[in-house]
């Protein structure tokens, strides 16, 4: 087992990384930019190295900077947390030339999972289902009504060579295929340089469900269930709960089998979450590996009781896991809301500044995940995200009350947050009867 | 189900309970002292009464005022909390006349368990070991010498009148027992006017082990496991903590299923603690029935997922439990934190006074059950606790290192608290081997 750790990163997840490695027996060395030299989990660690100024290029991103911190603090490996460098694997290959453990996959299992192509190619391999779609390249129209009638309307043609939604077209039927064909091939010219499409089936309102894997080096693979991560405003997740209401056990074991085989299949080690996208009859369709500890994790340790760092950082190591499938059961309702330092009222722009008062929610079932305190400054530089509220309960329905009376609770004084936000959807009926989509938060709560 | 409930209490435990009926969509009525105006939990009531000044005799204790506010609160019952008037049998009998539920036993359960010697009588009916003692007033010394040799020395001499020490001795031979008698005897007539003694056998260093138990009006008695509250400072519980480390697996079930008999005998109601001592031979003792919730209730929360606060208004309403003894398991290993406002360092003497700023801990494991904040002020007038901190981990190591980080991360500006104290115990070697008895604290730890 390690001696001494480097976090890679700021805010919650470094003090996350911080708490598991205090409770490991492990030394840390914390990095932090300008901006973030008063923040108080940084006393937390046994060292802590200014890296650069605020802008996260300058810091937390430079490749340059974490390595001579992590050399100078002399550590054997380096927990990257997620965002900044936690999926870059041309830092992971730095820190492997440096002879310091990266806690993730090897460089070339990340890579491979980076790139979209070799993802589904894998997916395929393992017998996991991915969003039909076309053999490459559409060449001619026959084909594409070919393609559409297969796999039924609607359907969603994609730029080779896209990016931002350009090139992107839905058609519902073979009227709107032809045209919608014709003016996607021309937007991807126009934009990219390149003509070329492809078709996918398309996926009206998906339910976002994402299952949790930690592998070691010693061939164990364990999935630790779902989380249902639905409930979206602009691709960003603000709620995330274990059990997904989304689909049966059945569908619910079928999928977490088939994300513990893909990884088995990929050869890949420490933690992963595979994604899938689950349509309205409860069909379920591989998206993509996410090749890190993700901010919603904590959701899938109250449900299993497991401590997914801690882990992380024992099979880096070298330790086996510890546990077996079987040990791994799900228990009862976790949900997390994440709280933001944006205000609700004005199009959720950022709200930094000063908190001059902070009363965090307790009691049975609350688990408070937060670097703020009060007198905290939240700095303009970084994401929004003050802190995770979680809850733990028997059933959902419970879940739902505990969350609901916590964050009447919270109470941050000094800048405005989403807390509202998360209450107004806990109260809805949609919500409250698990009929959520990722649009659901768009098309209920925001008025732009 | 109730739709509105008084809590008839302060501090965190009153914040217990309003957030437990949050949960369960029931409206509370909060009653405050002058000195606790400010309290931010009364804002988390839907109303809230001033019943009085400072001084608990003029507010809390005062039955005419508590019951007037749950007149004018138009409450249908009042949840007691523990200390104040929640072991009051007078108090719960006035609810009842009032027509107000009493979240808690019957009036004649209540009084019978509060007489020891009924208690003690109970127990026997109910088959539970007893500290064996005399038949009644020891006659004479060779009744005390027959009853010595059949229990074994060393005995307790105690005063039937007695109480603070006064009229008691313990003798280790029968030599000792000679001049102990006449000293006790003398002692006792001249403190007492009444030289009657009795004699029990002496536990020495005992381990204090208690068992949780909850029963409904439909006849389902269920224990919840034990919790060993043997770290004590002058009988005060310090740390509390499920699994106990001071008996094997067979004495657990068999103290567990001990205490569930006895409440079943005396036709109980709702929540009750059933104290034990428990001698380095591993033998145990019924001592006496807490009639009430308890501070340390959370831990026996923590390794079971049940919610005691919501089981005992369920109960009081005439529901039935909705779990049955084969659903309780013990999962994990808990651990509770009084954290105190008292200096350590001045002989724990209380450190009333304004908290500048609170960080409270959190993440993996960690329960914060505390009614203060940043800016609150400490009202010199009650008890020193002012939050407990609790883990909750898969092992006693675990949680013995997540307590200790916990406690790390916890910082009260402007007062001082009882933490360090809590850390040095978490790391002794006899606490860690779980060595320990009610007297580990004040031989290891304290110089007075």
């Amino acid at each position: 087992m390690y001696q001494r750790i480097l976090v890679a990163n700021r805010g919650e997840i470094a003090l996350r990384v911080i708490r598991a490695c205090r409770e490991l027996g492990i030394e840390t060395v914390a990095i932090y930019s300008e901006a973030d030299r008063d923040a108080h989990y940084l006393q937390l660690a046994d060292e802590a190295y200014c890296i650069g100024p605020a802008k996260s290029a300058d810091s937390y991103l430079k490749i340059a900077s974490v390595i001579s911190a992590a050399e100078v603090g002399n550590v054997q490996a380096i927990h990257p947390g997620y965002g900044f460098l936690a999926e870059n694997a041309h830092f992971n290959e730095v820190c492997r030339s440096c002879n310091i453990d990266f806690i993730g996959p090897m460089p070339e299992a990340m890579a491979q999972l980076g790139d979209k192509n070799a993802a589904r190619e894998l997916a395929r391999r393992a017998n996991v289902p991915v969003v039909p779609g076309s053999e490459g390249v559409i060449q001619s129209e026959d084909e594409a009504m070919r393609f559409a009638h297969e796999v039924g309307f609607p359907v969603l043609i994609k730029a080779v060579a896209g990016g931002g939604g350009r090139g992107m077209r839905v058609a519902a039927n073979d009227l709107s295929l032809k045209s919608a064909l014709q003016q996607a091939q021309a937007e991807a010219q126009a934009a990219f340089g390149n003509g070329d499409v492809y078709l996918e089936k398309y996926i009206g309102q998906p339910r976002h469900v994402e299952v949790q894997v930690i592998a070691d080096s010693h061939g164990n693979v364990v999935h630790l269930w779902e989380r249902d991560c639905s409930v979206q405003r602009r691709h960003q997740k603000l709620i995330e709960e274990s059990p997904s209401t989304s689909i049966d056990d059945a569908t619910r074991n079928e999928m977490c089998e088939a994300a513990r085989r893909l990884i088995g299949t990929a050869e890949y080690t420490n933690a992963a979450t595979v994604e899938f996208i689950v349509d309205e009859q409860g069909k379920y369709y591989f998206i993509e590996v996410n090749a890190r500890i993700q901010v919603e994790h904590p959701v899938t340790e109250l449900v299993t009781g497991i401590d997914l760092i801690k882990a992380q950082i024992k099979v880096a190591s070298g330790e086996p896991l510890g546990f077996t499938q079987d040990d791994v059961q799900q228990n009862g309702a976790a949900i997390e809301c994440r709280i933001n330092a944006e205000d609700p009222d004005r199009n959720f722009q950022p709200s930094p500044g000063r908190i001059e008062r902070l009363i965090a929610p307790g009691g049975f079932g609350v688990r408070w995940d937060s670097h703020v305190h009060s007198g905290y400054t939240v700095p303009p530089h970084y994401d929004s995200m003050i802190g995770k509220l979680l809850v733990h309960q028997p059933t959902r329905q419970d879940a739902i009350a505990c969350m609901k009376r916590a964050l009447s609770e919270l109470r941050v004084d000094g800048i405005k947050t989403t807390a509202k936000l998360h209450h107004e959807i806990l109260s809805h009926t949609a919500f409250v009867e698990g009929r959520i989509d990722t649009t659901f938060v768009e098309r209920t709560f925001m008025n732009d």
